[in-house]
């Protein structure tokens, strides 16, 4: 199972061609996984990014690429959740993000994470 | 018919490791059964639990194992509903929470409980 | 056809165990029956009453007794709605209480009635 | 509480005009209501009833009429669902009849019975 | 309120290239409206045609334009989509033809003509 | 094709025996067809009429014979949306009114109209 | 754990008054529940019965109270649908009779049973 | 492919005959479609256009023609949607407009554009 | 307007690895366009290839790439349909197979046309 | 990414214990992951296997640890649904099985392979 402090975090950004105004970009990645930590069996999430851009877009096959490398990696709902809010904001600087995680059922419970910055 | 004061409220608590920030962690346990104590007969609902973690983060196999103790207890749809917020709060001390009930049908009536703290 | 000034008002009340908090319960009665005052044809509705107790708690089996007394009185939709959050409201001393009577389709157009104290 | 031998069956009857060909007609009333001949609690169902005609078709008014008389009568599910199938073919005489008496949920179970002539 | 004799039956036929085949052409009309003879009150269905053509395949304009002749004809449920049927048949010579007519509640009543041919 | 200065606008008015309070009605009237006057084609939408009473309530029948209509009156979806909530509001003088529109796919896209009184 | 040997299969039966001819009852309990054999979990399902009476109907809540002893009982989904189908057969003789059990998901995967007699 | 600058911004406009009023149109194309400029794949979408008209109205088949040109026009989703905004909001001048372009699965991933104004 | 006989068949075939036996492949194509032959007007479908292999299975980019083909090209709804059974089985040499048009609404109207080999 | 031909087929077998008669299991798996063999990109499905078991019924756990293997496993949607029967069968030898691999929209489009044992 690998660490996820070796993820690597390169977005490839595209410039914002309207960041003089404020508009919103939802995402929705449905074929989310990860591995569970305790029991190391994987899990799976649909992952939800809303944003308002600054200067910055991120491309959507390197968000995919990105998300992609947490297949192999044991980490918590509310980890997983808070760092891709994390990893996403240090790389585009958005003016507002909202990230959703919405996993599975296991053990006959569903859990939703989710986080917002500024909060 | 057991009598809930002899249920333990021993939640498992993990580390919040996003304590500086304000998240909202939403739970549904689409199995819950209790026993109606007037008539004796199971009762079954969906339980919601949403809150935001403050130091502490409730483990979801120790919630729902608290859940299950409920199966042989007589107990009002609106006493449990309040009840497993006492106990939730009690254990894992969250900023915000707020549980929802909401119980089959019985005698061709639906019922939901919302019960938030704070207020 | 009944009159409905002959309607019982009695409905059993329950001590609410958490009256020092303000928290929510939602009623649907999806098995209401009237009858038209002009056509003297039944009418079907669905009922849901949301309420925030005070010192009691409607007991439903005798909410659903209440409820089955319009069976056969000649009533109007709104008239029926106000009417039941009069009676509720009277019985039980809510802190807040809100009525809809949503009604089956009559001559290709669907009625829903809402009344809600405080206003 | 009625007895179900006094119900009329004057179904208003109207001449096939394409009674030389077999087309069928699909009828479905979803505000059926009877009364529980143990408990002498409301019974709702929608009551379907397919079949194809031959000389005759049941005008809808006069098959309204006719299943609101049930509105009163103590009658269990597979009795009232049967009984329509005979009042129905009786009257009217179709070439193929089948019911369908869809019961509302009651002590959390549905039932459905159906019943066709020839089988 | 027009009488159903003087309804045009012209529809434009348009060569079926694939007539030495068998294939199924399934249309629907949502937008179906005529009048009940009864009440005079407009009636509203979505119609269904099915039919694996011969030679011709029938325009859906021209097909649109015949079925909104019914606009203002009083016309009984069942005549109406016996005839639709028989216009249609007799005009494009389909090798199998269906049409359902499937009409909105009246009275709380939901009613489907459903015809073949051949049976 | 009718024009529409020609619309009666009797509609019957019910005493509101509730008007010492703020509630709401809300209306849908899914079978509502015009008629478009550019094309001449029928339109068909459904009409949604949510309002706050004063001393009057529209009795349904009436209301059903105003909108029916503008059956073969041709008039654009922004124009009969506003004149609905118009002569609604002259007859009845409500406290509050909104109107929906939602017209039918053309040329594939759908319009909604949305009027309310006071903005 | 209970034993399952000690459940009683005490069905009240009904007489059927129309066992000349064959019809059908689809009974659905959606509030099942046993205990998994292995972990000693609770499981979740629900059972629907199809069956053709034959002399006798199984009256609904002595159908419940048996099905209601299961709470307790660990016991293998496979077992559970196929014990049900023998002991409603045993007791009430049907001429045809149909198990479904549709349990909730497990790890991540759903299981129904479905039982058949005669095959 | 065509180059987006060569679009036709024509749209016919048609009088506001309610411009003394605040009211809203919702129109919804979910045949929009377009071409990926990095792929030249064809990319899908439903745009939705929301405002409050000032002194005029788009004219539907107008618009219908404007979004067509998009067929051939390699574009980034942001950027169509902004743009779709801009065109609009210069050709009609409404007092508040916001636009959604919902983007079909690429990748596995949905993404939604929303553009408001006044911001 | 392109014409439909310069289309490209090339589909790439990948050789079946289980030919000893008979299993079904469903392909589903949501985002089909082509134009009408008489308005020039863009037309949308679903297009859904239901086949038993042979000796080959055809990859599903140079599916995609075959039907993006008619994007530009006028052509009626029956004719596309069976055109794509021709082509797919010509190339791919099936065993069965079985093609759906799901055509969106023109008109008020939806068409779906469905072709099989062998009948 | 990992070779298929190093796949544990090392299914749990539990005894039928009602192999004196054929029903039927359905097992719904909405969590399977594997990866193209040609883009090296992860794919999903919901597998389901229908089968009537013969002297073994396959336990579930085991069933789930079989099918994570295909996590890093570079296949075919075909190979890998043909291979899942294969397999099953190999292991529990049911009289009879079928298995569908339904996967997620790729470019566009979805494909769903269902095989069938004995044909």
């Amino acid at each position: 199972m690998a660490n996820d402090s070796s993820l690597s975090t390169n977005f490839e950004l595209v410039e914002n061609l309207f960041s003089d105004r404020n508009y919103e970009i939802n995402i929705s990645i449905p074929e989310f996984t990860c591995v569970c930590p305790r029991t190391g069996q994987p899990d799976f999430a649909i992952i939800e990014i809303n944003y308002i851009p600054n200067k910055s877009i991120v491309e959507l096959k390197s968000l995919k690429l990105y998300l992609q490398q947490y297949r192999d990696v044991g980490i918590f709902h509310e980890t997983v959740t808070n760092k891709i809010l994390d990893d996403f904001r240090r790389a585009c600087q958005p003016r507002k993000i909202e990230v959703f995680g919405r996993f599975n059922t296991r053990g006959g419970i569903n859990t939703i994470v989710n986080v917002r910055w500024p909060e």
